[in-house]
């Protein structure tokens, strides 16, 4: 069996990357995304399993001293990242694993493994990402601005990727990330075994003209 | 307006790269092939223009010379190309550009043009490729069998190439290469000049709260 693809989703938020990945793995049978360890505490309504793993930061500080997590951040003070094993287990049975991480993640990721493919999502334009921040309306002016700011300064890091996708609408943005999954398949340098066994598939070639 | 792709098909005859473009072209509106130009005399049926550009031997040299051809070759004492001109001026139109050509070709193509993308089209098995050849039952079995072992020997060239397409049925080979078309489009790199005029898109901004 081919073993399946690691992709990597960032964007700054507003951009729809949740909403993106959600519709993507309902599509795409194939593909699914990965569960988060923290060293925070759960809150209420988030269970152990289904929205992360919760681990005590003891125990988190072991995964990294181990190198069993793909990539990890600490953010205001707790920790969170991606457990190795449960990706490859998952890419080993042939499923395709898409990972919703940001800027620094996904640099680690790379490193970790060459053949992930990076996508940048980003709104049609920054005007629209602000109305974007803007139209949730759950956050204070000056926060909607720094998370502009922060939305902002993350373009530089896109000429890291592999891909940029224009969120003009979710249907739109899901069939690019689509095809990019199909493509990336068809990629000479991810044939290479089969490529390799081709000439001798199915054994002695029989050359009859009957 | 976006540049147009450049896109490379090659595969071993009986592979059927002829019937694949043609669906192709006729499915993905934006995407058209080009005509070659020859040396040789048109055969019945054949009109300038249509089939190929004829042209007499001594012109067809002064392309070379010129540096007009995008790729050429002599075959049996005739000499084929495709003129750069014809398909540069159809990529500024914004229109996706397929050639049908050889390893060759494609070789001298990725030498003039960094951004083509070459795609192989295999057929499932090396015992469906030898059916396919004998299959047209057309010619002595001599000539099959010299046909089988060229594009068997064209296999090796295939780590030359972006993408490996397997022809396991025309409507499946066409979809995979229209998924290649659209991912390709979204690559970082093919969308400089938008990205590095993204920020100032739409002028001044306006972060007003209202």
């Amino acid at each position: 069996m081919d073993k399946g693809l690691l992709l990597v989703l960032s964007g700054p938020s507003g951009t729809g990357k949740g909403t993106v990945c959600e519709k993507l793995c309902r599509q795409h049978l194939n593909l699914c995304s990965s569960i988060s360890v923290t060293s925070r505490s759960p809150r209420q309504g988030e269970k152990d399993g289904v929205h992360y793993y919760f681990l005590p930061e003891a125990q988190f500080k072991k995964l990294i001293e181990e190198d069993s997590l793909l990539e990890w951040a600490r953010v205001y003070g707790n920790y969170y990242g991606t457990p190795l094993r449960q990706v490859e287990e998952k890419r080993s049975q042939g499923l395709d694993v898409i990972l919703e991480i940001d800027t620094q993640g996904a640099k680690q990721i790379r490193e970790h493994m060459k053949e992930a493919i990076l996508i940048f999502l980003l709104p049609p334009s920054l005007e629209e990402l602000w109305n974007r921040i803007k139209g949730r309306g759950t956050e204070e002016p000056e926060v909607m601005k720094e998370r502009f700011s922060a939305a902002y300064g993350e373009l530089k890091e896109i000429w890291y990727y592999d891909y940029v996708v224009f969120n003009n609408n979710v249907d739109d943005a899901v069939e690019k990330i689509r095809a990019i999954i199909s493509a990336e398949k068809c990629r000479v340098e991810r044939n290479k075994e089969l490529l390799e066994s081709y000439p001798r598939k199915g054994g002695k070639l029989d050359l009859s003209l009957d």
